[in-house]
């Protein structure tokens, strides 16, 4: 039935692209199947992992020696110290709150009904749930309001993030605060909403700011290390502490170290790793060891892994036959697995459906309208709850099974039998749809789990149903709301109910808790489809080693069963926001096209020296972040590039040489500034270019370093301008070297130039630090004032470019240049050819999935 | 103590190279602290990870669709699958005969003893184990001799291939067979050695033969799966087989595949890590499911998870009070690991220099005589052990123990107290020392960890030193020898001699068990100093999460004590080598290095078009496995350059024109090709360079391929040749690609090559699987029989040269092209100036730390 829904409601999806105009679906971030040219959005940023090697970097290179070096470790292993433990104490917060909310929640509603049964005022006590839920959730609500990335579970921004996409205002302080304090609201309001993604978000938040110790906030305090004021440490920091938030989440930090690593994953940098988990190691037990010393007043011991954690699975003592699970059960946990899948599909694709229908509806409207969409869903969840409860629940016996689960009981948080609802049943039974339903998730985890053998099929059923549907619709709400606790939970009901089958009405001898386990494991599963981080979490968090097969199969099964019909909960989400995601690799047949293919060929680039005014017209009229620094090849170049005669005997590259000389120069030309003669200038210019010649073994030298050591051509009144025709924008042109627009912005900023009538050694040299003090929000160039600058002004940018950036020639193929890019997390790829030619430059969007389809589309029509 | 031994230890360790000569240092692969100019050995080959792209590849490619990809992704994971259930089989076979073995010798020599204490014939049980002992260890020592590569763990081996480096022999079938075997009885020989490490060794054999499905004997049987014969599939499954290995041997799936991942991990490939997690899983499984049908009969449960595990760390029901442990004993656990760390410090200082003895004075003489050294080191072994028990066990009372422990006794494998030892006392006690030397090394180990206070600390010091030196002694010895079961037993006694005594004598309430792990996972954090995977590895094999801090802490604290001293064992052993391994990443000083100060500016090179007597020549007289594939900068290439003026309206790149003019063109050509006039050659030849420049689109697109589409100059008699003066070799040489030697010998085997009449059409054409029939042993240049060779003849290499791999810069910074070659597995790294032309090659060896530090000290003194 299940299956069968699934497969109609995909068609449905596939089908209803059809049926809306091209502007309504590029509001969704969808795109005709038929159409030829995908655009992906150009509105996110990339993130600059790759060093950019200037000279300002270079400067602090050379007052970098072997003790600083240890010195900077150590000032990093601290950091990811204070991260871990700062995450277990965000972790203990929320779960201390959330708690705290809940119980002094169930406990006056559980009163109120008890007293209501017999008075017959259960509408008084439907009001009491009511007002609290109410309540809780508009708070949540409204912060959300105050920062809306707060929204949701975080895990899609956080996966963009470490995919290398900036998000804007996702790692900051007041997104971090909504978060936190969010949460507590969102899941103590009754919603069926879980705290582990928004856990993981504020982890990773925590990662990024801590470092820097400095936020939008609090930009006056302020470290001097300024190593980390780059985006690659923050990356670095923020794979930290994603990964201790999943840790803390889940008691579970190999877990949280692979979770970093399959979705961040540059290259596979083991210090990093090492750092990773020591982070995660840190939260888990700081976590530990408050939540030990807090609920059990048991100091220095610790007992309490995580916020969530499945209790114990195992045989009671006593009875020797029984096993966990055997390699018969197997051929079920594939079933499973598979159904896992499908359910996973079909609840992917109506919340695909809600969310698109949020964007097209909800969204554009005023701000409120959120609120008021989330007061309904409580209310809708509070109501049904409520009512399934009271007239749908079974009473059940309880003395029976509890003799013969004493043993199997949960030690760790609660006893399973003390978290029974009684609600409208007879002394010595309880209700188990209430049981279910009026205890906090968590709760009703474990008792799927560990309870033996006292839910009805029928209640089981119902309440699957009932969960799956207001997940689903809860999933997207403008609240803090993490999708792992429902997706168990509603999994769970759907493992115990196979297993009730199984056990009674087949008469297998299994084990119930498994069976629960594994449908938990094939639900989640198919809904968000990670694979090896949520194996291990989950494997973690049973404490079971012996599961890990079971659970990867299961997984693996409803993965590929759901891949099938659609992608993952949080891909899903990702493209709707038309993030560019790169994925794991590429797909073979993508080897056909080669980087000329994909490439960008229409270039703007700037030259080694240019006016400031040509700087500010390309800065205002262009959106690109970098600009290839480029040289002509006029005649006077090719010149100059023939004049190389290799004089080389096996020659000890003498780099001092001409560094010594270089300086000596630089020296001599800025003693002669006060004379304001160009001709001085152009003396001392080609004096530069023109005296290593004398020397061969400096040939050679200047061979190896002609990408920017003399740059023969200057050209501050040709910058490249918008009236240009093609002709001249394709010019073939030497490439020298990619400057970002940030650094760019802040050479105008800072007043880095040079009149033209002196030498360039004049322009004022800024240090890394200067460089990037703005680090992360530099300046726009819409903020700069032009009055404060000459627009005849030179300026020279080669002292800021990144002179080496990673080059591809224009036939490499695909596969190669999307592994580069990915592993070494680049940003702009210029694609170079064999004589030194920017022909083309690519991006993160020019790799993307659909970006390659289109283009291999095309491909096949010119063959 | 321990701490002053290892100090003095490593100064002597320091100062020993101050005595020796350079030849000396040589032979011993250690080079001289004041020596200015370190060159590693070149006779290891590096891996080809990367892809070579090239002509015969692409036509696999074009006939790649879908479909076919998914195919061969089912047939991967088969394979995978495959591997897991194969290395699971090994690992059974190991363990039952190990165990049949040993428990056939532990029995009859137990009877002998018994007898013998009444009638005073100990000789003669020595003499029975002595037998028994010595039979197993020379069977084991011939089987090395037969494979000289499977003496010892492989772990070494291992780490170099998953690093990039080639040793020969390593993954072959007679290899496999002669460890597998050998490690039966090297184990069963009471020598103190481990079976995991030859399990991992195994393990990765078995991944790199399986989907070959061919060996150096099997060499018929073949499937057609001609993506598999290359070195990156190859890598790729050892790196899943060695994980199954580790998963196999330790029960830990997880940690095996962060094993792989720490040690081999080019690029984190997501796609790769969940097919290495399932073989490990596999393997875990398949043991697990043998073993546990096969020791208890009980067929379908999982009950054994790997051939190593800890059993259950358990407070006992009864005591609430139990902890495992607290947050006071982590203080211990970090002093535990500093001593750990000093202690495999000073056995990695002993082992040094008994391994340079060992290469001085038993390699180099007649193989018998390292049979003779393993006899001799068992003849030593099983006398020490027998006369320790002997006269310096002492007699424990067993009764009072019991009762206490019944609770944390180990179900999983044996009954603690039924193993035990009596030897020499009375009823109702045992001897202690007797028990530990007496049992196989894992049963030791379970004695300590959960045997409840009933080792002497005086008993427990005299085994750790004897077996502390005698395993240092052992490993080395021409025999299968794993290190990690010795040093966990060594540090267990260790672990456990804190434990008594701070129960003991300072009376703390803490659990001996956990102290037992803590010191085995010191020292063998100390010894072998690995991070990631080994703390991960300890968690899975005690099934217990909430070791995870203190382990990890402990491994952290050793890793840095030791370091300090001296490398871990197995960087010594492959350092000892002179295997050029690659570190994690460079340390930040060597950033002040850049791709010309490292790189290797001298190359031998060939052009497009060669006379097969210069490839011969060059093949025979350089050692070199890659030649960059030039043209000269001639004037007429210049000309050829200056030519390109980009008439470029937006264009879309018409590949297909171009593809389908030039391959009318060749098909002109051949059809010409019965005519053998040169003159109709050079009119092809021109035609299909001349024709493009006709139409505007065709130039930029001739433009984006310069690289290697028309090449302009033919130079088959100026080849490179010994007679060159340095100016000559020295010349500006563009760059079009790199060919291997491997390639190079395939084609002048097959004759592939046209006569000079003749148009390059009408070479023949290789195709992907005819050039990679005879992986891996391609044929050596010198099998070559040169009387079949026409040497006038000449070879176009251009469709088999890899056309565009990654290449630097000059000016890159050494961490940017040490993250490019480590993590993309490259081989051979061009680096290629501004404009085009090849400067220089990068290699491995330009790349390890200590031709790095030699060149820095270089760049120091210039300075």
């Amino acid at each position: 039935m299940a299956c069968c829904g699934s497969c109609l409601c995909c068609q449905c999806c596939c089908r209803d692209g059809e049926t809306r105009t091209p502007e309504e679906l590029t509001i969704l971030g969808e795109t005709h199947e038929e159409e030829d040219e995908i655009l992906p959005r150009k509105d996110y940023e990339s993130l600059d992992y790759d060093r950019c090697i200037n000279e300002p970097y270079v400067e602090v290179l050379e007052g970098m020696d072997n003790k600083k070096a240890k010195k900077y470790e150590a000032v990093k292993w601290m950091l990811v110290f204070a991260i871990g433990v700062s995450i277990g104490l965000v972790g203990l917060f929320v779960d201390f709150f959330v708690r705290l909310f809940t119980q002094l929640k169930f406990r006056l509603v559980e009163k109120s009904v008890k007293e209501c049964t017999e008075k017959g005022c259960l509408a008084l006590s439907l009001l009491e749930l009511l007002a609290f839920n109410m309540t809780f959730i508009f708070i949540a609500s409204v912060l959300v309001l105050i920062e809306p990335v707060a929204a949701g579970s975080g895990i899609p921004e956080i996966k963009s993030y470490l995919n290398g996409v900036k998000i804007p205002g996702i790692v900051r302080l007041r997104t971090f605060l909504c978060k936190a304090i969010g949460v507590v609201f969102s899941v103590a309001g009754g919603l069926f909403v879980g705290k582990e993604g928004p856990m993981i978000h504020s982890g990773a938040i925590v990662g990024a700011g801590l470092p820097q110790f400095q936020s939008i906030t609090f930009k006056k305090i302020r470290f001097d290390f300024p190593y980390f004021r780059s985006d690659r440490d923050k990356r670095d920091f923020v794979s930290a502490g994603a990964a201790a938030g999943v840790a803390a989440a889940f008691g579970a930090p190999i877990g949280g170290t692979l979770f970093s690593l399959e979705e961040g994953s540059s290259f596979w940098n083991q210090a990093l790793t090492w750092k990773v988990l020591f982070c995660s190691m840190s939260a888990t037990f700081t976590l530990n060891f408050f939540r030990s010393g807090i609920n059990y007043n048991k100091w220095g011991s610790f007992q309490l892994p995580g916020l969530l954690n499945f209790g114990e699975f195992k045989c009671p003592d006593t009875d020797k036959n029984c096993h966990l699970w055997t390699v018969v059960d197997l051929a079920f946990f594939v079933a499973m697995g598979i159904v896992g899948g499908l359910l996973g599909a079909l609840f992917n694709c109506i919340n695909k459906r809600l969310a698109k229908y949020r964007m097209r509806n909800v969204h554009p409207k005023a701000k409120f309208i959120r609120v008021l969409e989330s007061l309904l869903v409580t209310m809708v969840t509070t109501v049904v709850i409520f009512l399934a409860s009271m007239t749908l629940g079974e009473c059940r016996d309880l003395s029976s099974p509890t003799t013969n689960n004493t043993t199997a009981l949960v030690s760790l948080t609660e006893d399973v039998n003390s978290t029974i609802r009684q609600f409208f049943c007879p002394n010595k039974t309880y209700n188990d749809m209430a049981t279910l339903f009026f205890n906090p998730q968590e709760v009703a985890i474990h008792q799927l789990f560990h309870q033996d053998g006292t839910f009805s099929p029928v209640t089981l059923s119902i309440f699957f149903m009932l969960y799956f549907l207001l997940a689903c619709w809860t999933y997207g709400v403008s609240v803090p709301s993490g999708l792992f606790v429902p997706c168990l939970l509603c999994g769970a009901a759907f493992g115990r109910l196979v297993a009730n089958i199984l056990k009674i009405n087949i008469g297998m001898d299994i084990y119930s808790g498994t069976f629960a386990l594994i449908g938990a494991a094939a639900f989640l599963g198919g809904v968000v489809r990670m694979t090896i981080s949520l194996t291990v979490i989950l494997i973690e968090s049973t404490n079971e080693i012996t599961y890990g097969l079971p659970i990867m199969i299961t997984l693996m099964v409803a993965k590929w069963t759901g891949d099938f019909f659609n992608k993952g909960i949080y891909d899903i989400h990702i493209l709707l926001r038309g993030v560019p995601l790169l994925e794991w690799e590429t797909e073979v047949e993508m080897d056909k096209l080669t980087a000329s293919d994909i490439m960008e060929p229409n270039l703007t680039y700037v030259y080694p020296h240019t006016r400031i005014q040509s700087l500010v017209s390309i800065l205002r009229t262009t959106v690109y972040h970098a600009f290839p620094v480029v040289t002509e090849n006029r005649d006077n170049e090719k010149e100059f590039m023939k004049g190389n005669i290799l004089v080389s005997n096996n020659i000890r590259f003498k780099k001092a040489s001409v560094l010594t000389r270089a300086g000596e120069q630089r020296r001599r030309c800025q003693s002669m500034k006060s004379y304001p003669s160009s001709e001085l200038r152009n003396v001392c210019d080609e004096q530069a270019g023109a005296e290593p010649t004398d020397e061969g073994q400096d040939i050679l030298q200047q061979m190896l370093e002609r990408r920017h050591m003399p740059y023969p051509n200057l050209y501050p009144d040709q910058s490249p301008s918008e009236d240009w025709t093609m002709e001249e924008r394709f010019r073939p042109l030497t490439f020298h070297g990619v400057i970002l627009r940030s650094q760019l912005v802040t050479l105008l900023i800072r007043g880095v130039c040079y009149a033209e009538n002196q030498s360039s050694a004049t322009q004022p040299r800024l240090s890394y630090a200067e460089m990037t003090e703005d680090y992360p929000r530099f300046p726009d160039i819409h903020d700069l004032d032009l009055a404060l600058l000459n627009p005849r002004m030179i300026v020279d940018v080669t002292p800021y470019m990144n002179p080496c950036p990673y080059t591809v020639s224009p036939n490499t193929h695909v596969s190669q240049v999307f592994n580069l890019f990915r592993t070494m997390g680049l940003r702009h790829l210029p694609v170079v050819n064999a004589v030194g030619e920017i022909v083309g430059i690519i991006t993160r969007h020019n790799l993307t999935h659909e970006y390659l389809v289109a283009k291999l589309r095309q491909h096949y029509i010119t063959i």
